[in-house]
């Protein structure tokens, strides 16, 4: 991991953060084309704000990417998200056919990735983005539990 | 399967068609409000149209039915759709706490229902639909043979 890594997992912290103060679940996404480090979306969650169910912040910023370079397919863009991305941005990921999905905590109970159905290890997945687990994993983490014991 | 499971079935078949002819894997979708039948939402494939990789017919049509419903929860609502869904479509699925899928043709290589990471039999799946596959098979498996052919 280098320094523009940090910065980037930064960024998708600052969109975890702003979330929150929307009242939702504290997640955050960036995605950036590899080879210059240009940041061509991020978002935090806005599944409750937007009324959608598929609002997760990684499905946003690769969306909003997408629409950005005028292609579905993301080839030579990394994503960064604050937490383990779940079945459906995972398989997102692939189809989008990103270069590299770095996360920061891992996701026992909801993840797709390095849990449950594993999507990039199905014999029937096409593309599998290179995976990092674990950046700043410690506060990405913190964020979400705070979060969650704000709400019990 | 009831009378109104072939015509939501010949909806999301009308879809599919559409779709083909805007030069997109044909495959239409349908959500239903099972208590009355109202049809909250129908939409084909636009992946290429929108620069959207997760523009799928049943990821559209659960996104507009959500907007239209003020919620990012479809409880009591039916997916119906062409194809076996993929894993982000079934992952979406669960999220959007559907009552039923109900599909059409079989998705050996892509899908994430009844091959693949199976997303609602997965210990870490919290909310299970109840699953209909085969509604119309045939036509709707031909509609994607005749429009792969084409393609070759």
């Amino acid at each position: 991991m280098n320094g523009d890594a940090n910065g980037f997992m930064r960024l998708a912290l600052g969109e975890a953060l702003a979330a929150a103060r929307r009242g939702e679940i504290p997640v955050g996404a960036v995605i950036v084309v590899a080879s210059t480090g240009e940041i061509l979306a991020q978002s935090g969650n806005r599944v409750e704000e937007l009324s959608d169910p598929s609002a997760h912040a990684e499905m946003l910023a690769m969306r909003e990417a997408a629409a950005r370079l005028g292609t579905p397919r993301l080839v030579g863009c990394d994503l960064y998200v604050t937490l383990e991305p779940c079945p459906m941005c995972a398989a997102l990921a692939g189809f989008a056919r990103l270069r590299q999905v770095c996360f920061g905590a891992y996701d026992v109970k909801g993840g797709g990735v390095e849990h449950g159905p594993r999507i990039f290890e199905q014999p029937t997945c096409h593309h599998r983005p290179r995976v990092i687990g674990g950046i700043h994993e410690q506060r990405c983490g913190r964020l979400l539990r705070a979060f969650f014991a704000r709400r019990r």
